[in-house]
């Protein structure tokens, strides 16, 4: 039995992580071409590319289109109504980090657009902003998923998702949540001993393109807020927002007043000690940046914490992040879920594997 | 948007694993109510429960219930029949071990009824049976899940369908599969040094429940070796059985020929020094049993290996899991799932949450 509803897939966003979504969706119409899915929208904040009768837009080639067209992108409600008027299902994937786009979810979910996104900003914000998510996919059957939302590809949403709907109790979930951090302490404060000066590794990891382009967005923590934010409100808690419990920042108090991500970098050099006084209060154990979340106590927090050298967070490498679900069923041996955690192939990979299976179930 | 279908439930097995997914179904069936979950049949080998009229068998009391009926089970093929008739879907959740069951699978399927399973015998035996699977699924939409034929609850299956769905290339397969080789491993060579004596280690292992009644069951490999049948088979490569690759049994050749578990564990102790010769070979590193697929090659074995005290697989605890996946796209940091790979409770798991897939794409 051949699917024939045909989808049409509406694609916001061409960065980094939407550029090789874009050469993966190509690869899937190549390699799946029922049912027949058809790329009828692209944009970015300030172009947009499609055409009224909804038929296709070339995806290899669709960035340079999408440069060359000289219309500009309807409303997000706009959008939506062009959607649902489409001759099938609709999916919007949103590969942007925009809140914008974020808050017209409940729009497009109400009117039966599925929605599949790594954008976080949906999943973290408001709890409001959750329910009414949540409750308008279930109200209209579209389907919402954001694998890559936490963890980039790394299976973690879906587990988080198949333990709790099986019935089993989530007791803790912990883990190193940024592919920035994780290679911070994994320079700087390596299980054998040693490291970088602290100024100088953020300053490394931003010429690695490691950090985001100001890099007091990773180390002031909100980041990894906003991943343990989704994290606890599918386990259950009602986590009203990520800046609603205990975040940790590594931005010097001094320097949280620089104009300018260049001038906090300049200036980091001048706060190495007080890092350095953080290494060694730890003894024999080692720094490592985590979050965490305790069911029991309704207890999310997110800054630094020693391990012993033979802790899988302490062994970690690279910039790969590490996530341990505690649970009722699998007792004291954590499910353990560890990779890269960030990286545009990684990220539309998770993209890709929920666009798969949203189209499983309204094909 | 509710589900209206119904959707008609037959389980074959109430053993371990059949017992813990009956007891997930009921919790399921309350806190999911649509689409309506009829349980319309139960049998073991030897009896059966199920009415004409298809009506509801209640979940609780349900092994009672069996346990009191005068009815055998129908043939196989009878029992697709029954299923196909149902006036909804149907889905098989095989619970067995059985050859037999899973032999009636491509039937089952062609015929639109799906199949959950944690049974490998399906997807490890025979090549031909495997493709039959395959192709009659995709001929009628029917679906077949079996994540917890490896790994039980872990993500095993699932990942690696997602990283070949989006199109990611596996280079390697590696990974602890069996709990109990697990166990043996981690008490009889832990990174720690010491360690107990081999033969003693197995006894305790079969007293804590931990190997097959007779522990030669899994100490031949062929449990890991049908585990990497089926993980080969999903990264693309057409594994023709789980004899069809070297498989390194750790029952010594004197005690091939013993009548009996009892007779062989009586007789293991004579020859724990090959184990301690094997043990002192790899000098500063441990030994662990695992298997392995190298896609380029083509090759997938299973067997002793050394590893370094600072691998992943080295640091294993108790009888947990580890499965990791080098990719292309995650280079040379794999993708690594680890935890309980055993248990009834993990491993209904998995067969609940795929019957929830299912449910979600056919309902």
């Amino acid at each position: 039995m051949a699917n024939t509803t045909p989808i049409f897939i509406a694609v916001i966003g061409v960065g980094g992580v939407g550029k090789c979504f874009l050469s993966q969706l190509q690869d899937l119409t190549i390699r799946r071409p029922s049912p027949k899915l058809t790329l009828c929208y692209i944009a970015t904040s300030r172009k947009a590319l499609y055409n009224d009768d909804y038929s296709a837009i070339n995806v290899d080639g669709a960035i340079n289109a999408l440069a060359n067209s000289s219309k500009t992108p309807p409303s997000l409600p706009d959008l939506v109504t062009y959607l649902t008027m489409s001759p099938g299902k609709a999916i919007i994937v949103d590969n942007t980090s925009s809140q914008d786009v974020a808050d017209a979810y409940p729009t497009a979910l109400k009117a039966g657009v599925s929605v599949v996104t790594p954008n976080k900003k949906a999943f973290s914000g408001s709890y409001k902003l959750w329910q009414d998510i949540f409750q308008a996919a279930a109200a209209s059957g579209a389907k919402v998923y954001h694998e890559s939302s936490v963890g980039a590809g790394l299976p973690v949403i879906s587990t988080l998702k198949d333990l709790v709907e099986t019935g089993d109790e989530i007791t803790k979930i912990e883990g190193v949540f940024s592919g920035t951090m994780s290679f911070l302490f994994n320079s700087f404060a390596p299980v054998s001993g040693g490291g970088g000066k602290w100024s100088s590794e953020v300053k490394k990891a931003k010429e690695l393109g490691y950090t985001e382009p100001d890099p007091r967005d990773d180390l002031n923590g909100l980041d990894v807020a906003r991943k343990l934010t989704i994290l606890a409100r599918l386990a259950g808690l009602p986590v009203e927002s990520p800046t609603s419990f205990p975040v940790e920042s590594l931005i010097p108090k001094e320097l949280e007043s620089c104009s300018s991500g260049d001038e906090f970098l300049e200036k980091l050099p001048l706060f190495d000690h007080q890092m350095d006084e953080k290494k060694a209060s730890v003894g024999n154990k080692v720094l490592r940046f985590v979050g965490s979340i305790d069911v029991a106590t309704q207890s999310v927090k997110v800054g630094l914490q020693s391990f012993e050298p033979s802790h899988p967070i302490a062994a970690l490498k690279g910039s790969d992040n590490i996530i341990s679900f505690y649970t009722k069923r699998y007792g004291s041996n954590a499910l353990i879920v560890q990779g890269a955690g960030a990286g545009g192939d990684v990220t539309a990979m998770g993209v890709t594997a929920d666009l798969i299976k949203i189209i499983a179930q309204i094909a």
